[in-house]
């Protein structure tokens, strides 16, 4: 069965079994999120970097404190996603296939809305994705850009990449601009210097993609921003996804669509 | 001079001189906003409440705990707004006009948009503003339909009343729904029995209006809604603004209005 078919509850069986993969084209018409659990103490002032930040960090779910579901992910979040990352102290110490001996009671789950969530509306509208066409995870980049710092947490933004051929796009920042809550329209298009990007190839996440002649970088705010913000800020505990393995939601990607 | 064509600054000033008047038609293209302040230990499940019940509380800006400025009132939250009511465990102890001897070290103000935002936007489509007529404050009520609750708040909707002729129903839901931020379109047009209000004669907070025969009664989510939790909730202490007499903010109608 191709993954596109499966319905969400089917992809969380089958990384709850352990596969670890991008999740980008998996479930075809259901919504990814992007997963950030931190302890209780720092919840507000997440909560609110995420409302100061809000293209970067829309948030579309929130769990009680020591929770592992919440109600857009009736399924497990220690075990049911492709791949975690857990922090210590600002640093990435370990990824995981399931985290659950280091799921924390006071642990508060954010799901934080995916650019994944357009790009079928961008394929209906003509405009390629070129990390579905390669097979790869999406191109991430930390930029210079800085965030609106709340308490203790600040950091830089964090971006996708998708290239678009220059005719498309128009229609790229129309059609993800009907999606504001996962992310909307792109930050930047074009020159990947003006974000303090040094270089397209070496994403800090993700893997990278061609971009060919008559094509245009376009960056969309994406939602390994609270992480990079976890990373700055030398935040003690907590526990990501690994970019690009999303939470698959039981929310419909026209659900985000606003008219 | 009109209290239409005065600054924020200049009405902050007018209040801070003690002047006890609500604010519906003051500082023309200048936005209001509702004040909410609650301890820090309490902030955390106050952001997520406006955030679980974003229609009738989008937040406009929050301020650190204790601060009584934030970004877009830069003048004094104590003593600026025209008037205040004191909550404590629950119930409303005191108006005042200044509340520099209530103000804690540990509260955190929450200003939250209010439907006053577009009210110069209906007046210019030809949608009359009958409390604006009138010279009284906007009729608010509390509700039968209940918030989705967030730790140990919860509580009814309220929602503000205007009258509106009824071949305008349609300009005004438009019109408003320009406005999301600022509760954008109404939650109920038509008979207040179907939110559970029972007189429109008696509101809740504000005066009373007059519908005029070829009229319908129109509801928005109001901004007082933190309020109705406080006191559904009985927390122990807030401090809000008093009904229709709102924070004047350093930002602009147009600002809130999306296209």
């Amino acid at each position: 069965m191709d993954v596109a078919d499966l319905t969400p509850a089917q992809a969380r069986e089958r990384f709850r079994g352990g596969e670890r993969r991008p999740t980008a084209g998996w479930c075809r018409g259901w919504t990814q999120a992007n997963l950030i659990a931190v302890p209780k103490a720092l919840a507000y002032e997440l909560l609110l970097f995420a409302h100061r930040n809000a293209q970067a960090c829309p948030v579309l779910d929130v769990g009680e404190a020591g929770a592992f579901q919440t109600r857009l992910f009736p399924g497990d979040l220690r075990t049911d996603l492709p791949g975690y990352r857990v922090y210590r102290d600002g640093r990435p110490v370990a990824d995981r296939d399931a985290v659950v001996a280091e799921w924390r009671e006071d642990l508060v789950p954010f799901l934080i809305g995916c650019s994944f969530t357009f790009e079928q509306a961008l394929l209906a509208e003509g405009v390629p994705v070129r990390h579905l066409e390669q097979g790869s995870n999406v191109p991430m980049y930390v930029t210079g850009v800085p965030c609106e710092p709340s308490g203790v947490l600040s950091g830089p933004l964090v971006v996708s990449m998708r290239p678009v051929p220059e005719p498309l796009v128009a229609t790229a920042v129309e059609v993800s601009g009907r999606y504001p809550m996962v992310h909307g329209a792109p930050v930047h298009v074009g020159d990947p210097a003006e974000l303090g990007i040094d270089d397209l190839a070496r994403p800090d996440f993700g893997d990278p993609v061609e971009v060919r002649a008559g094509e245009v970088p376009v960056f969309w705010a994406c939602g390994v921003t609270p992480q990079a913000a976890i990373m700055a800020s030398g935040v003690d505990f907590a526990i990501g996804h690994l970019p690009g393995h999303m939470a698959i939601i039981d929310a419909r990607d026209d659900d985000y669509r606003v008219t």
